[in-house]
C-alpha cells in the first residue's frame, strides 16, 4: 500500500495504478468502521483503489463537530492496508483546498431536503469536495454507504448532471448486532445511549413491517414512525420522511423501494438512518450486520 | 463535418473522434464572427475539433436578451465547416439541460466582480454550462476569446478547482477596423451606436499609453478612463476597472499585465471590452485586427 499527503505525490502515484478496470475510489474522513472496510473491499475486489481519508471543513456548519470529529489516522492506515488498498490520499485540508481555492459545486432541491435543512451548506460540502476529489483522482467508479442516503442521491445527480464518467456504487449499511448503523459518531455515545439507540433502526424496521403488512398511506405510517422514535430514550427525532428512492421527494403514497428517511440526537450527537421499504425483507436477517 | 443535435448522437460520434492530441472544444451561442472563426481554426490546427452552439438560457438574467439573442444556425455551420471543424453539437436547451437537471458550479468572488455584480447568476450558468459540456465532451483543450476577459479567468477558475485535466486556451480579441472588439451583439447597434462604438477601444488603449507613459496611479488611470467612456456619444458606461490580470481583484498601482476592464450600454445593447497592459504595444498595430 502507497500512503500520499500531498496533491503532488497522488499524482505521480496514479500513473502507476491505473490498470484496464480503471480506478475506485473510497472517499471517507477516516476512523474506520465496518462500513469503511466493506467498501473498501470492494474497491478492492473491483480492481485498483483509492482511498482518500480526510475530514472535510466544507461539511461542516457553525457549531457542528469539525474539530472533535474523531480521528485515528494510524488505526486507519493499518485497516486500510488489511483490506488490500493500493493507495492512499491522507493530506492535510490546506493541500485539498489550497487558499485560492473558490469553486463550489451544489445540487439544488435535493441539497435543501431533509438533512439538508437542517445542516445548510453541508452537501454543498460534499458536492464540493467530491467534484474536487473525482477531479484529482479520476476514478471510474466511487463506493459510498447506504446509511448516508440522501447523500448517495445527491452524489449519483451530480456525476449524471456533470455528466462525469463515474459508477457510483451504494454499498448497504452495515450495522452492528443490535441493529444501530455503524457510524464513526457512535463513539460519542454513552452507556445508556447506546442501549436506547438500536431502538431508531427498529423504529424504521417496524414502520417498514406495516407497510409491507399493507399500510401505504404516508401520513399514516409517518405518525407511527413518529411516536416510535419519540418512544426510545434520550432521543429527540430531528426529521422523519417518505421519500421517492432516486429524487427523495415526499411521497403521499407509500410502495416498495420508497426510502424511510429520519435523523436525530441523544444529546449533542446526531445519528441518521434510513430505510428501503421492501429491502430488509429481500435481504433476510442478518444479511446486512457485520460483528 | 458531422452534425448532432442529442447528447446521445454527441457521444457516439466522439468515440470516432479520438485521437492522440485529444480533442479540442470551441463552445459558442453561435452567430459567428470572426473572433469566433479564429477559435475554430486554431482548435482544428491544435487536432480533432468539437464546437458546441447553444444559446446557453442559465447565463441570461431576467429581462436580458436571452429571446432576441441573435440567431443564424444555418450560417454558423456554413463557417464552422469551412474552419474544418470536426464535429458540431448544436442542440436544443432541453438536450443539454434535461428537466431534472439540477446540479450548478459556481466559482465565488471571482463571479460577484465587474460583470458578474451587473449579471448576477450570469457566471455561475457559464461555469455550470461549460462543466456540463466538458463532462459530455471530454475534450483536451477548451477556446476562448479574451473580449470575454472575466470569464476566461473565472473559467481557469474552475478548472483548476476541479482538476480538470483542460487547457483553457484564451486567445487575442478580434477587431474591426476601427478596433470595435467583435461581438454577436453588435448587430443590435443602430448605425450612429456603430460610429461611436470604437471610442470604447479608444478609451481603453488611450489609458494603456497613460500607463505606459509613466502613470502607474490606479486611481489617476481610472479616472480618464472614466473621463473619455463618458465622452463617448450615446455610451453609458457600467463600470471601469483596473485588476489583477490572474486573480481579477483591484489594483491601486498598476504593472504592465494588469487589465482595463470596462462595461457599458448603448441603448439596450451591452458591450465589454478590455485592455492588458502593455499587450497592444508588445503585438503591435493591427496584430488583432480582422478584416
Amino acid at each position: 500500500m502507497r500512503l500520499v499527503r500531498s496533491r503532488r505525490d497522488l499524482a505521480q502515484a496514479l500513473t502507476k495504478l491505473d490498470g484496464p478496470q480503471g480506478i475506485g475510489l473510497v472517499p471517507t474522513m477516516g476512523f474506520f468502521h465496518a462500513g469503511h472496510v466493506s467498501l473498501m473491499e470492494r474497491a478492492v475486489k473491483d480492481g485498483a483503489s483509492v482511498l482518500s481519508v480526510f475530514v472535510n471543513p466544507l461539511q461542516f456548519g457553525e457549531g457542528e463537530d469539525y474539530e472533535r470529529y474523531p480521528r485515528d489516522p494510524d488505526r486507519d492506515l493499518r485497516i486500510a492496508e488489511e483490506a488490500g488498498i493500493d493507495l492512499v490520499y491522507m493530506p492535510p485540508a490546506a493541500d485539498v483546498f489550497p487558499p485560492d481555492f473558490s469553486t463550489s459545486v451544489t445540487v439544488a432541491d435535493l441539497s435543501a431536503l431533509y438533512c439538508g435543512h437542517f445542516r445548510p451548506g453541508h452537501f454543498e460540502g460534499v458536492t464540493t469536495v467530491l467534484a474536487r476529489l473525482f477531479g484529482l483522482i479520476k476514478p471510474q467508479r466511487a463506493y459510498f454507504g447506504q446509511k448516508d442516503y440522501q447523500q448517495s442521491a445527491i452524489v449519483r445527480r451530480m456525476v449524471t448532471d456533470l455528466a462525469l464518467a463515474i459508477d457510483i456504487e451504494v454499498l448497504p449499511t452495515i450495522r452492528e448486532d443490535s441493529g444501530l448503523a455503524m457510524s464513526s459518531r457512535n463513539v460519542y455515545l454513552t452507556e445508556a445511549q447506546r442501549q436506547a439507540a438500536p431502538f431508531f433502526h427498529q423504529a424504521l424496521s417496524d414502520t417498514e413491517r406495516d407497510m409491507l403488512a399493507g399500510e401505504r398511506d404516508g401520513a399514516k405510517l409517518l405518525a407511527k414512525l413518529e411516536r416510535r422514535l419519540k418512544k426510545i430514550p434520550g432521543f429527540k427525532p430531528q426529521y422523519w420522511a417518505l421519500a421517492d428512492a432516486k429524487n427523495l421527494q415526499p411521497k403521499a403514497t407509500a410502495v416498495e423501494g420508497d426510502v424511510l428517511l429520519a435523523a436525530g440526537h441523544f444529546g449533542a450527537t446526531r445519528l441518521i438512518d434510513n430505510c428501503v421499504l421492501g429491502e430488509s425483507a429481500k435481504s433476510g436477517p442478518g444479511a446486512i450486520k457485520r460483528p
